[in-house]
């Protein structure tokens, strides 16, 4: 397993301070506003009898405005990539980036909107007041496990999709990949024996869509070792989970979990060591997903597993979020969803799953985070998983 | 004095609810992430170097981000044109038309956030918390006397420009064209008697600006009747502007204040009689800004003016504060100015009225809205102000 060519050159600080001056995004502008009667349809007189429409039903704000198909792109700075707590403004730049990839993939219009607060209570408020602004929440980069309860909370709030992108778009493109891993090696992800390294945003919601998509055996391994039902001072999220997983009730840390597993997908940044990696069983797949610096170095990972993944663009099998947002999203919104439903997190994986099935093999389990096919997939299988769910 | 060509068909409803289709905003990506290394560059892992960098220096977040070049178009849709208090909803058309005045006229880029709440505190901390998000912000359509607390107090709050358009894009606009008329007819408007109908947004701001303006003689008048110290249930802000105002100590209505009077504001929707207009000094100046009835019609009032002007495109002398808003923000921000001072407003009108210049007649006290002179010269004397003011 070598590295991918086209990222072969290192990024210079140069080139990317150089790319962002100024940011990353505009605002267009749909009908150009070059004479008296195009003003005066856009803004005073013309607008005010769309104004009053409105004002008389409400549904019209959905055809009339851009918020039903705009998303805001939330975050409180307190989790941002690897970088952790450094606040909104220092998280500006990756939510601007999010917006671009929402463009580029979804072909959707979204807003960064990054708050001076950490307060659960003040966030929620926050978006129920700017409610009518927009059509969907993208929560990112928010810390666990505080988003786990912000989420909860703004789904309950608000009546349009909402999603934590660290949680679910890893979880649906993680499910995705074993689907491709499991099809190459002539497997079923019932059989599996699954361990994910990371109780934070990404791993519980990975070993809570492995388990919805009939993953037999779940263990979750955190800083302190494996998470079960007897373990002192878990969080009521990570207690939850010890209910739904380790059925085969084991204790103990990574080396225990991971002696004679099948998959390993890790969400961590804790390094897993060679040796623990070769204590797998035969044809085993790992996923080591932390970026830049992956738990297991790929190549090294290949000397005992059948199919490796990380989250790096240069090397094969890249799990990038990329390939479920920008379409989940789509798909919600074209739907008119009020919500995103665990149905259409497991459409979304499969239709990426679909669009590697024309080309799978051992090093392609997974789509490029580039191909064009994806997003529109994705969003075709989302909206009908809506309407099949009745949210929309 | 005819209507002018261009907007002599009228508008259909069809053609501006087809204009109003999916909104009229989009969000622009400044480069294409085309391939897998501009991906890296504007998202992970190259992001993470700009993130760290504003992190480790917040002052980097004004060059790396488009916070600072960003204005929040903010409504609470209590008072949006002439349609009341409609709600955020309803106000979204008019705050998307905005954003695209700002983009036309201004280069500068927007995003509407329409607010779900009238509560003067909740809507300052909605912004406190959204701080990083934006650079500016213009208030849009909050019904007075609550507009005059809820600019002071963002103003209070928030260390960037904060503008509140009803009332000083308006004033601002007012100067300007007052400033043309008075070169036009070789008078001085210190010595002008001067009379404003309407004590909400914008006839406040219109009074104060042309007492800032070196007016001698400014009268406001109300639904009832003439503001004056004695007057019983004046509101804060009126009472503070009789102390202002009335320097004559008139009594009386609209007609006690009109006669003898040199320039007649019209900024209620209020009618005003022909014969009323009739009992003006000579050489009178009418600007009947209502939209779309003015106070009095351009034709009739011409019959005892000098020099007629109003909000309509399709009449003569269109007062429209998108003369104003674009280049005020716009200098405001290339400044990086902290607030927006009396003088850089007064500088704002001061710029338009030379544009109009150049071209002065009694048909041409102000510029066309689309002359593309207007948000370039606003926004450079601006700067220059806030300079000058200490405020950036």
């Amino acid at each position: 397993m070598t590295a991918v060519n086209e990222a072969a050159t290192e990024l210079t600080d140069d080139e990317i301070f150089a790319a962002h001056e100024g940011g990353k995004l505009g605002i267009g502008v749909t009908a150009p506003l070059d004479n008296a009667r195009a003003l005066s349809i856009a803004y005073t007189p013309g607008v005010a009898r769309v104004s009053r429409a409105i004002a008389e039903d409400a549904g019209l704000a959905a055809k009339y405005t851009w918020a039903h198909r705009l998303v805001a792109v939330v975050s409180d700075g307190t989790a941002v990539l690897g970088l952790g707590d450094i606040g909104a403004s220092a998280s500006l730049p990756v939510m601007e980036g999010k917006a671009a990839l929402f463009k580029t993939f979804g072909g959707l219009d979204s807003i960064p909107l990054v708050l001076n607060t950490t307060d659960v209570d003040e966030i929620v408020e926050t978006l129920v007041r700017l409610r009518p602004s927009f059509g969907a929440v993208n929560l990112e980069d928010v810390a666990a496990p505080r988003c786990f309860e912000l989420e909860a909370r703004l789904i309950e709030a608000l009546d349009c999709p909402v999603m934590h992108d660290d949680q679910h778009g890893t979880a649906v493109v993680v499910l995705a990949a074993l689907r491709g891993a499991t099809t190459v090696l002539n497997r079923k992800i019932a059989d599996l024996r699954v361990v994910i390294s990371g109780a934070g945003a990404a791993g519980i919601a990975c070993a809570k869509i492995l388990l919805a998509a009939g993953a037999g055996d779940v263990t979750i391994v955190d800083s302190r070792g494996i998470v079960h039902a007897g373990r002192d001072g878990l969080n009521p999220v990570k207690a939850g989970m010890a209910e739904l997983t380790n059925s085969a009730g084991l204790r103990g840390g990574i080396a225990e979990a991971l002696r004679g597993a099948d998959v390993f997908v890790g969400v961590s940044s804790s390094k897993v060591p060679e040796e623990l990696i070769a204590t797998m069983a035969p044809n085993a797949i790992v996923f080591a997903l932390s970026n830049p610096d992956p738990e297991v170095h790929p190549e090294v990972a290949a000397r005992h597993a059948a199919i490796v993944a990380t989250g790096r663009s240069d090397f094969p099998n890249q799990i990038n979020n990329v390939l479920a947002f920008p379409g989940i999203f789509r798909g919600a919104l074209d739907a008119g969803a009020r919500r995103i439903t665990e149905g259409m997190k497991l459409a979304a994986a499969d239709a990426i799953a679909a669009v590697a099935g024309d080309d799978l093999a051992a090093d392609r389990i997974v789509p490029s985070a580039l191909d064009p096919r994806v997003g529109p997939e994705v969003a075709a299988a989302v909206a009908k998983a809506a309407l099949r769910d009745g949210v929309a």
